[in-house]
């Protein structure tokens, strides 16, 4: 199951307004608003019912209604009405019980919104009717708008040098090998190798194999060597190194976790990689160190790192990288 | 500069209570309060700075004040009320303006929360001191914890097969390519190549190199050919191919963002490499197929796929991929 600090849909099956099964799998890949309503034909919740039926295109279609009442009912409310939201029937609010809306027996109104990962992202519990279908779609919209944003972390990662001296916690340190441990590999061969070095003694031996631009790497409270070998990964047709490949894929989420975290990650390639080898008894490839700390010791910089850190990012027009057929 | 959505902080110089400079810059790499207040030493401003002072270790130390009051009024305030804050002088409000906080020529009561890169993340502006440090406290706290929890992109990703055959705008695929192409490659060389395949004739024609256990990648609207050579990229000492290892890390960025906006992103190995390159008139090494779109369509996967879509994840222990030394 997917794993998330958000709860999950519980995963039910109901009859609709035709009979049919809909079960929680029918809410993946969609933004769906979940709500569960007391009584068909009732007041507020014919009030409810209309409300979200006016501004369903701007839901795509995605409102779903739970109530207590048998599949006739929902199906006679629904046409009664003219509903346009989907309707599922619960008549023993098991399924209420699992959304955690029931109370002393009773069906408490809740609105819940339901993300393509099946995660309740949002939820209104003991729901007042009145412009409430508005209050769900101003969020609905929101949510969705920021889901598809650039996300910041990798908008503003950048080969940041300034790293201070103060120290990160290895329990940090663990945070960002857990993400790079969850990458994807061919085979799932795992092939990623990571080394943390933060002891003065082990810092200062790996300082010694650093090219001279890499000065202001000494200033990092942490440096990661990060390895593999050909042999840990697949070894595919037409030189297909997926060692080195899936490697850079967990580097890759080790440097958007990092940057959430508020921490430099910035990988170099500036370093002997024989000498680190021999030091630190590692075979295979060391494809690059990363110097792990918090930004804002800027004067150590030289001139030319301290104009980098604060300059436009360069990349070539995306029209070079990509293509579309 | 730092790219984000969010407003960063302007880049003031002020005088502190002794007279030293103290700039935007020592605010990165911190979680930093900087509220602005009218008066020292008038009761609303003394409560503040009191209350702020109270909490000032859980605030790590960083807490800011500024107002328009010279160096010296500050200093006697500091010392008289005993206050732990750091305060700074802006005499002609300018700091205070550019930040926003200036409504016909009178300093607004705000406080904001800054992060280590410099983004505002949070302001109250029009402050009502009651309880005020304690509400900001739980929020400085709230945003700290969740910065620092593994990525719940990263955390939910997996290699989902369930693709629906929905269309996915090229909008949103630009999007996927935007994040990829922000990765960081050794001397900025950006070997990372992308066609994205998404014409019935062009999918029809890519399916027609897939291995038999990827037929559930004929149902994905849209398939990415991830490519690269080794001139595309740094080949350094030792076997160091960057133009793989980066163009892993770019792919790392293109699964987070991908999660991020509720897309199945699923990178295989399973074609025949040779063959894609022919179709497509493609020079050097197709790494991965990625097959984009939405979650859901999980009845047409065998019984073996079905499994493995709903799962627990495989990881070696983390201790056979990380050391700390």
């Amino acid at each position: 199951m997917i794993q998330s600090r958000f709860r999950l849909i519980p995963q039910f099956v109901l009859k609709d307004e035709d009979g049919n099964d809909f079960s929680w799998k029918n809410l993946l890949g969609r933004y769906t608003v979940v709500y569960f309503y007391p009584k068909a034909n009732t007041p507020g919740c014919t009030l409810e019912g209309l409300d979200f039926t006016k501004l369903i295109d701007e839901f795509n279609g995605n409102v779903v209604g739970i109530s207590p009442d048998d599949c006739k009912a929902i199906a006679s409310f629904k046409s009664k009405k003219g509903l346009k939201v989907k309707l599922l029937s619960d008549p023993d609010k098991a399924v209420a019980e699992q959304f955690g809306v029931v109370k002393d027996g009773k069906l408490i109104r809740s609105t819940f919104i339901v993300d393509p990962w099946g995660r309740i992202r949002k939820e209104w519990i003991k729901v007042n009717v009145n412009g409430h279908a508005e209050e769900v779609l101003q969020e609905y919209k929101r949510m969705i708008q920021e889901d598809q944003a650039l996300n910041d972390n990798i908008l503003l990662r950048r080969a940041l040098r300034g790293v201070r001296p103060d120290p990160v916690e290895d329990e940090k340190i663990e945070t960002l090998i857990k993400a790079a441990h969850l990458a994807p590999s061919c085979m799932n061969k795992q092939p990623w190798r990571f080394l943390v070095v933060r002891t003065k003694e082990n810092l200062e031996k790996l300082h010694s194999t650093l090219s001279e631009g890499n000065y202001w790497m000494k200033h990092a409270p942490v440096m990661i060597i990060v390895y593999t070998d050909d042999e840990l990964g697949c070894q595919l047709s037409d030189r297909r190194n997926y060692a080195l490949f899936d490697t850079g894929t967990a580097v890759g989420l080790l440097l958007a976790q990092a940057t959430q975290m508020g921490l430099i990650a910035h990988p170099v390639a500036g370093y002997d990689p024989i000498k680190v080898k021999e030091l630190f008894e590692i075979k295979g490839v060391v494809i690059t160190l990363i110097a792990v700390g918090y930004w804002g010791n800027i004067d150590m910089l030289n001139e030319k790192h301290l104009a980098a850190e604060f300059s436009e990012r360069i990349r070539k027009p995306v029209e070079e990288i990509a293509k579309y057929i």
